[in-house]
């Protein structure tokens, strides 16, 4: 079997000098605690704190990432155990993970694998690199450690360090395991945050359901404008006692509408009949981001922007597996235009803060670091989903800094549902951005002194001051230690 | 003079432990055999193998890659032997060599700087620079070689090791070249490949002459939406028994549609009627290529998008010189909208293999890469024309391999009509790919033997893989030796 | 205090082998003399040549580039001392300099901080980095070197080697103070350059009063197409006679339009009732493109075109404070279809010269360089406003020059009306050009001898010859020894 050895300078730069100054910069952020303010793990694993079952259906099957590249080249869904509309297939763990094993080389360069590496060694001390010789040896490694009490999600929240993490969750869910885990008495910091779009959207395939749930959990008359806006402020605060800090909203397109509340009412009434063309639901969903900034202004919420992905592109997919399976596929995102009746109404607010998101890395230069270095309300979310990654980070920070500064950005989101890569993703943003630092140190453009302060900040400091997280927990005694 | 001397370690990184890397990786597969899977060489080459006559004639004025330059900085076509609509002029070749001596420094920086130094310095074996000191000596140099046995077409071929060329005729045009290739006797396997834009695109200059050239060789009712479909269906077969494993498409964009047959006949009726309007043509266009990919769900041959370049751009030369005169223009080019309609049909065909060139890179990351990266269908062809240089390949690979990762890429393609910068292209491609996979390695981001693996693939396997070259012509007994 | 030390290998690549190369380079261009053919200081300092007054009013109050910054991160512009609609605030000049200096980690990695630690460092021989224990201190020394005569305008062109600026001036302005400077008898060369966009715009807000002016400067009847037209006519020869070798228009496209005489001649009207739709404005600016590209070809002012900034964008700030307050952001910018119609008419003469800039860096590499490296006509501006930085710079290189070349392209502009910090500017821009050729040396794609002549055509010699300096200005006899 090959050994799997986690480098311990890997994603820093080759150059041997800056190579130096990035691992002086990396080891004084690595132990940090992780703070991760956007991301999609289940809430349920922290109220319940049940054991996970196996490789399989802990780190694969779930994992849009993993499963898209292996489709591409000619596997089955189901020979790696996804679920399709009727549910998981009926394949064998085990089998499902020696398919997986037997095509590692397609994972060759991509993040995948560096996470997937990470979990392996760091996670659960495994030694061996993942192929078919390996495969099964390694699956029944993964089960051992999952029965055992140090793997429960609970018992790994704590080793992975982390202070505080949010789930994202419907306007129109309970949020019983949020419930759950405050009443627990585990000090672990899980919070959620407002995602609305399935009420919000017109073309969601859940809109009518959600919206009757959004009903049902507010007591308000959701099909009135009026009784609609009040549901929303309603979940929002709920929310937040539950610990939100943040609103999350996913959207084709970043468009943004500034109706008058005639306009806009006329068009939820048409929204609610029914008849929606295409142009009412790109409009709703505009006009709601304007009323969402401005619930945002009222109750302090910090606004989250991830627009640009065309959802369910294959047809034939979607119609046999359903949602979220791997076929999301970015498009080019207008900002300029797109934000500017939001920002007509609420631009100069000193209480919105809005985080820009994009798949489309040509608006970082062009459009979001402008738009960010000059309104106050807006600031640049991290490299995000398909350009999470090293190069991708690299770009982002280069294609940026110059402009809007490192002061407008936010830290780092792992945005993922892969509870286990959660490590390892904070692992590669440190990295990079230490690696980018040096470069800067390296070339005389940066102080070593500044380069030490700004790389606890874009570790640390800056996440929690972006998503004010200082009211849900403090600041722990361990930081300040590690900063000296 | 100023000798020409070409580096050992030319276009590898300039960090000398990534260098040592890259020369590792680059030494196991300098030797490779070529495999050119789509050009534009021309058939009579190796039909006929007639030597070639002089230094302008064969470098010079066929190429637009050069003249463009010269034309760029005031330099005259007719001074370099460039034809117009009147056929070529009567300029002096030698003293047309003179003047691109006299403007290299135009070329300081430029991929046709390094194809050119290549072909002096290996081809020719000239050990000297090409200035205008130099000029006459290497024309006179580069003449005399040509009158010799071993630089006739043939000759050339093989000392260049080619395992297999493929050139690209039109779907209306006789194959007698590559008919009285295969009836030489000669070992070389030279292809085609099937490029019907002329029969397909009502807005080509010979579109009409296209299609009764098309009736005649099928002897099809070309005027018929049937027989039409029927005329394609024959050529195509024959272009197969030509050795082609794959179709190519130059559209002004990826567009494709999903008409119901109905509708399609009644476009077609409309195109063949002659009153197009552009939306028409275009949306023939995009019919066309949805009708393409059907067919190659039935005959197996791979499909080539192309598209996205604006033809003659400059009126004013087009109306003196023709077409094909270094004034062709890329345009933004959409992916994700535009291959919906073809993607929905046979987007799940496993039968299905379609490879997708830009000209845009801001589609790399944004589109392709997740595209490529999700359908079994999809792959990514090389850095494309202007972007077929050391910077555009670097980028190619930064930013499409973290999504798609290696093996949804095909390996590289020369595209080129210039015979004799062939071996130079594949060289840049190779110490590109090798440098960028030894950053990798560098980086820690890639072991060697990973790296090792995956440089012979990218040079040798992807590209017979993704060709479907097997049934051509079988891997060669030197290539296990090499990559061992 | 910190100390400020400009690093000698600042902003050159980090590994060691290329930096030597780039150190070698950057010394034979490092003391050329500073062309500046493209900018904004403003002629009445160089005319009056009275002292500045305190640091915050010359270097913070007018810099956007700073105070966009402040403000991005709620710092008001009133505690800057920047002007609002009413006037500048009673602001005291030290305590906006205090304000400046207590946020200077807003500017870490940006080329603000570079620009400003220049001017500090060289200019005023500041030892100390500005932060709020220095900032006292610093305003005090910038204070009292200005009062000296050693800080006066004239004293610091001559200082800096300034061996010609261009300022820009509109259509209808009077140019006293370029009078004034030529009957001075001063040798500092000072000459204008014609920015039309007030009279040309009919959406500018000083479209009205600017025609009036244009009128009276003129004598002609600019309300008719004919008269309208022979104003330009005039006070384009007028430029000339001040010395201008270049005009410049900043609209929010690159669209150009060619009309027929009748046409341009009922759109003008339509224009001059005032009843202008926003397309008819969008028709009449490229329709006036086309114009002023004709009259280029007859009296022979380069032409630069600076498309692609939404002006004002933040709207709550245009109301209360005006234009030009950080506040115009970048959008997409198409040129292939946008050129065409002016390049159909003038695309071939050999007269016209035009200069492309670009806010949307997705054009290099698509269209900008395919174009320039195409049509006699074109050039490429260098990196322009936003991408004026050390990133944004080396992608300019990166993503031209392989299609372009370096002789398509004309130099380096600053472009600021910020004049202590034109040394600082191209100090960057050479040694980021320097750093490009040594990656090229490095990599053996570049002789050192062919780096050595470009260092100089890049910073010298394509600025002399792009905007036709010649007959303003003979080359210094230092150049020759440098370049020696």
């Amino acid at each position: 079997m090959v050994p799997l050895h986690l480098h311990p300078d890997r994603l820093l730069p080759a150059d041997s000098g800056t190579r130096t100054v990035a691992r002086d910069l990396f080891a004084s952020v690595e132990h940090l605690p992780i703070v991760s303010p956007h991301g999609h793990t289940d809430p349920a694993w922290f109220a319940e704190d049940r054991p996970w079952t196996n490789a399989t259906e802990l780190l694969l099957a779930p994992d849009h990432y993993l499963y898209r590249m292996l489709y591409s080249q000619g596997v089955s869904l189901a020979s790696l155990g996804v679920a399709d509309r009727n549910g998981p297939p009926a394949t064998d763990p085990r089998e499902a993970w020696r398919v997986f094993a037997s095509h590692q080389k397609l994972f060759r360069g991509t993040p995948s694998r560096i996470w997937l590496d990470h979990v392996l060694a760091v996670v659960f001390g495994i030694e061996v690199a993942l192929d078919p010789d390996s495969a099964d040896l390694i699956f029944d490694r993964i089960g051992e450690a999952l029965a055992t009490p140090a793997f429960r999600p609970r018992a790994l929240f704590e080793r992975f360090n982390i202070e505080l993490i949010a789930t994202t969750d419907g306007a129109h869910e309970r949020l019983d395991h949020h419930e759950a885990i405050r009443q627990s008495g585990w000090s672990g910091r899980v919070v959620t945050a407002y995602r609305p779009d399935a009420v919000i959207d017109p073309e969601h395939e859940q809109f009518r359901s959600a919206l009757d749930a959004f009903a049902n959990l507010t007591g308000e008359d959701v099909t009135s404008w009026r009784g609609y806006l009040a549901a929303h402020r309603k979940r929002r605060a709920y929310f937040a006692e539950m610990g939100a800090t943040s609103t999350d909203h996913g959207h084709p397109t970043a468009a943004t509408a500034n109706l008058s509340a005639v306009d806009a009412e006329a068009l939820f009434d048409r929204v609610m009949r029914g008849d929606v063309s295409p142009a009412d639901a790109e409009l709703f969903r505009a006009q709601m981001l304007t009323e969402m900034a401005g619930m945002s202004v009222d109750d302090g919420l910090v606004m989250q922007i991830h627009p640009g992905s065309f959802r369910n592109h294959n047809r034939g997919l979607f119609l046999s597996h359903g949602r979220d399976k791997g076929a999301d596929i970015p498009t080019r995102t207008d900002y300029v235009h797109a934000l500017k009746p939001m920002l007509d109404r609420f631009g100069t607010s000193a209480e919105l803060s809005v985080i820009l998101f994009t798949l489309d890395e040509t608006a970082y230069a062009r459009e979001l670091a402008p738009l960010a270095g000059h309104y106050p309300c807006l600031k640049l979310g991290p490299a995000w989903w398909f350009h999470d990654s090293p190069e991708g980070m690299r770009r982002f920070r280069e294609m940026t800094t110059e402009t809007a500064g490192f002061y407008n950005t936010v830290g780092f989101n792992d945005d993922t549902r892969a509870f286990l890569s959660i490590p390892a993703r904070h692992d590669v943003s440190r990295r990079i951005d230490c690696g980018f630092l040096a470069r800067l140190v390296a070339e005389h453009r940066l102080s070593m002194a500044d380069a030490q302060e700004l790389a606890v900040d874009l570790t640390y400091n800056l996440v929690r001051q972006a998503y004010r997280l200082d009211q849900v927990t403090p600041p722990p005694a361990p930081l300040a230690a590690a900063a000296e």
